[in-house]
């Protein structure tokens, strides 16, 4: 499967995706899911993919071809970064159609698309298949696609507690090593992007397998929950009210 | 939908269940999903339950007639544990066949039997709905039915850390919590059972809503994971060789 992240907070943006596709479990490869585009001086792009990788790369394809030719909407003459995910979401969709009579329903993607358009605020967008998009909301200022359930919550405490986008950053990359734990479909290298908002400029990376922050992650989880055990006030079965059979 | 754990431990067995179950949003209720078996002096029984409630109800209800019939198997004849599961899993297809007519596909539930019978070591195994059934591996101690994805995490890293009876439990309620607060379908009270091994003794007890132990895990928790993310040496994204575009 996938797993891809995007958070809005207060100074900026933060994406992450990992990298693994497969096409069942003996058919494992690695491609990039995270996108940068930046076809313009006043505007930056981040595209996110889960799905069906074909119609993903041809989503890609056209949006570069796009680009190329100053006649055709594409992500340099968008005015706004909502028409942007409709641009997208149209292209999503005319690639599924077009192999709709071999693919029936089956081959469609999904996209979180952020980044700024200058004079806008900087955002983040989920485009569904069908074409149509949905912000991230004001109180839970983050979108995940694919395997999302394994690491909702660290974003969730994450975006409650208003932490910094270095924090985040961290945080996400928790969440996604909680989601490759629990789920052989989601796998290192992870790509990640980062912006500040206003600069129009994006930073990005990619975390390789054997990057020692993966392991000291994880090792930090193992000896927080432990800790959080050794905190807790113990279950009093007897305040509980247990009783025995 | 439901959450249910159980976790075999060294010293004993801990099972936590919610007690939220919905047809549709618009109607929730609570019913007990985690039910107590001693029919003999010499075993002891846990049945978990996720899935169609009528089809659970009607297999609790001829678990309870079977044992009032020494000439039937029940739970109260079976020789062994893994026996007690291929009674619960033939029930099981029983009911489910009687509706098949009406329900078509429909109106399976999934259960985890464990339990102790004198004489035999401790175990949990998880009933399909085929009738057939596993144990939980060495590796992974534990089992999970309904919506498992949420809070397996904590899971693993307790099993992996051979926490003890109490702390399991605590960890259990911590899954729970981050599961109820991932997915309305999941939702407290929560039935809790613990079995220390040998005693063929269980005790019970109910976790209320109100009780102020959810919102001290809770809390316990956003503050374990600020103080992991302040620990953590920050990404430095130069090292990752981040580049800018």
């Amino acid at each position: 499967m996938t797993y891809c992240i995007a958070l809005r907070l207060d100074d900026g943006l933060v994406f992450l995706a990992d990298t693994r596709t497969n096409a069942g479990v003996d058919n494992i490869s690695t491609y990039r899911k995270l996108h940068a585009f930046r076809p313009q001086a006043d505007r930056v792009f981040v595209l996110e993919s889960a799905g069906n990788l074909a119609s993903t790369q041809q989503v890609l394809d056209r949006i570069e071809q796009d680009m190329a030719d100053p006649e055709t909407e594409s992500l340099s003459t968008v005015t706004h970064l909502s028409d942007a995910a409709l641009y997208v979401g149209r292209l999503s969709r005319e690639v599924v159609e077009q192999h709709r009579g071999a693919l029936g329903n089956g081959g469609s993607s999904t996209f979180i698309l952020g980044g700024q358009i200058a004079g806008e605020r900087p955002d983040i967008l989920l485009v569904y298949p069908e074409g149509n998009y949905i912000r991230a909301s004001d109180d839970r200022p983050f979108l995940q696609i694919g395997e999302t359930k394994y690491g909702k919550l660290m974003l969730e405490l994450a975006v409650e507690s208003r932490v910094d986008m270095d924090d985040a950053l961290t945080i996400a990359l928790s969440s996604m090593i909680s989601a490759a734990r629990a789920n052989l479909s989601v796998g290192a290298p992870y790509d990640l992007a980062l912006y500040r908002n206003g600069s129009l400029e994006l930073r990005e990376a990619r975390i390789e397998p054997d990057d020692p922050i993966l392991h000291e992650l994880q090792d930090l989880w193992i000896r927080q929950l432990l800790d959080a055990v050794a905190e807790l006030p113990h279950l009093r079965l007897d305040d509980l009210g247990a009783h025995r059979q």
